[in-house]
């Protein structure tokens, strides 16, 4: 067989520079699909100086950020340091669908201006961690707000209803007898055609966007493209360590948390989430991580993210806080420690029970004043609950401390 | 409950009115669902002189009619004899989907031109039966072609995947690992979305409907319109007796065929599919079609079929000819019968084995000097076939005679 001319670019040497890029990509990956056309892809962009196009598509139902969100958002900035260009989707059309993906029902369907207003918020935060210059901020209602009737008796003549029953919600839902409408089939069709407008090289997602993904693929090929690689990554779990990391499961760390919340609550974390912040969030060498003491390990992981989320000061500040209530020197060595089923309990409930304030009435009192804090955070709130799940240290005035421990399900 | 201005209208003497149109509406019938609206519906439409919005939705992917197809038209001729409305939906734009109705296998789908073409045809041998003056002729691509995605999408949410799984054919080709493309989900959805447009109050189908003409009444409810009442007909069977009529059966009597052949072929069927023609498609009172003699009451219904789609003076011409052929005069009383397998026998092959020729050949140059007929109508073809369900005569010449009787399966 002869080559063709972009092949004989491909030297030895490129072909080694791609297989470090891949190796640096391969990080907190679940899944490359097919890891040999990256291969492929990157020899060929390096050897005609042609960055990759690399989709990420959101769905702007909700604004708020967390870590959880973050980690293809930090798999688009290795890209993008590897020379590539991002193609950050805003779903902002099939947002008004809903993704019904992982849901056990039917999504209520956004209206235009909610999602709107969620993308607005939603491009400002991921510029925290993008390379804006290296990223193109996308909608797909560009494309898809104009498709008529004809266009989408084209895309849907390309799918078989069982091809999108077999997606694992699709499918759960049919044999449990739980509704699918009908529209939410679109999803992941204007998905896969948003691929084929966009002629991405590679499509990031989480797992749990495996089918949505792949779909791309499919219609890429139908209209004569080279297909997308697909490449999923590992899911983040949530600060429990167990649930995937989710607002309404209240395991979240939102990336607009105030910097000393965010500090504290890194701190709390058990070893083995901490290692797998590590793994997901920086790129940073495992094995050295792992020989660091984990205390001082989780310092350098609560800073470094509060310094990529606000700044350099204000992870300087919030260590520096975060120590002054922690360290040996202002907290006594032998605090009093009990252990409470659950992970959580009421401030007032304990403080009372425990002796650090004479009743209920007090206990809110002392909150309402200022002097108490949980985690080195002031509390002021009379109706807070102490939530974790190690422990918690609570102060109340200058010098009283209790050590909550949290009985482990 | 107080009455409204409407209800004080209908008097016993509208109800008895409604009713007897309603048992001239049965006839023929299948189902009517629900048959209490219809009687409330026509009662309305005496009372304020009105006449109900009586819909047929038709594919135009074929342009030749066969009897089969008059049934549902024969109906609507009732209703216009009653005072209604027909509107005649050519569902020019569905058709280019393809109604998967029935079928074990995706339908091909038709150009716009091929539609286009057939819907004329169509419309003009419509005009044979209904009264042009009560008939309004629509397309469906008037409003389905200017949807756009959001339309779709808006019609799309009101049903469930599990919905339309419920359909006959689609449910068995789930079942069984066919596949059926998503795009064939939008035929039921669309003609449904007809209803709402003509704002319907009856709809007209084969049982083969059933499952599409039901689903407009729900989006017709969903569009906060008083739902259509369905009305089902029985499918009429071909020559055969046995299956549906269907040109691809090959059991099928085209209304556009000549006048002897047309008349020929209905002398030919069995007493009881001649019955079954007397019920859907003419009004006369069964109980006298079957007090009076089986030839009689063929020869009047051949007559009768003939007349409507050509004209008086051919029925009474065929009638003339095939009288001619087959009277006692001229054919003799013991005509030679023979019994032949199956339903088909090559003609010149009959022909050398039972002595009407001397040999094949002979047998060929009989038939193009146009000495041979069967069943009284001339054949010109030397590869003919002879087919029949009970029987067939053949003639050779002025008075070579034979009677070829088809075993029965």
């Amino acid at each position: 067989m002869s080559s063709t001319p972009e092949e004989n670019l491909i030297t030895p040497k490129i072909k080694e520079a791609a297989a470090a890029q891949l190796e640096q990509i391969r990080r907190g990956t679940s899944e490359i699909i097919p890891v040999e056309e990256l291969q492929k892809k990157l020899e060929r962009s390096l050897a005609t100086n042609k960055p990759l196009r690399v989709k990420l598509g959101v769905d702007p139902s909700t604004s708020d950020l967390h870590l959880g969100h973050t980690v293809v958002l930090q798999k688009l900035k290795t890209f993008q340091e590897l020379g590539h260009q991002v193609l950050f989707l805003v779903g902002d059309f099939t947002a008004q669908i809903g993704d019904p993906t992982g849901k056990s029902e039917t999504r209520k369907q956004l209206s235009r201006e909610d999602v709107q207003r969620n993308a607005k918020t939603y491009a400002d935060q991921v510029l925290k961690i993008l390379n804006p210059s290296k990223t193109s901020i996308v909608f797909n209602s560009q494309w898809s707000d104009p498709l008529k009737i004809h266009d989408i008796i084209r895309l849907a003549s390309q799918i078989t209803v069982a091809r999108l029953l077999e997606r694992d919600d699709f499918s759960n839902r049919y044999k449990s007898q739980q509704p699918i409408a009908l529209h939410e089939f679109f999803y992941p069709i204007l998905q896969a055609f948003d691929s084929v407008q966009l002629r991405a090289d590679v499509e990031l997602g989480g797992t749990d966007q495996r089918f949505n993904v792949l779909l791309g693929r499919e219609y890429q090929k139908s209209a004569g493209q080279e297909p997308q690689v697909c490449l999923f990554m590992k899911i983040l779990e949530g600060t429990d360590g167990v649930q995937k990391m989710s607002k309404s499961l209240g395991n979240a760390i939102g990336i607009n948390e105030v910097p000393r919340e965010m500090f504290g609550k890194i701190m709390a974390v058990s070893d083995a989430v901490m290692n797998r912040f590590y793994e997901l969030l920086t790129e940073h060498d495992l094995e050295k991580i792992k020989a660091m003491h984990p205390k001082e390990a989780k310092v350098r992981l609560a800073f470094e993210l509060v310094e990529r989320f606000h700044s350099t000061e204000e992870a300087e500040s919030a260590a520096s806080e975060f120590d002054s209530v922690f360290s040996k020197k202002e907290m006594p060595s032998d605090i009093p420690t009990i252990g409470i089923p659950g992970t959580s309990m009421s401030l007032t409930k304990v403080m009372a029970e425990q002796s650090l304030a004479a009743s209920l009435s007090e206990a809110r009192r002392l909150i309402v004043q200022g002097g108490v804090a949980v985690n080195g955070v002031k509390v002021t709130d009379t109706n807070h609950l102490i939530e974790g799940v190690q422990e918690a240290i609570l102060r109340v005035g200058k010098r009283k401390y209790l050590r909550i421990l949290f009985a482990q399900k």
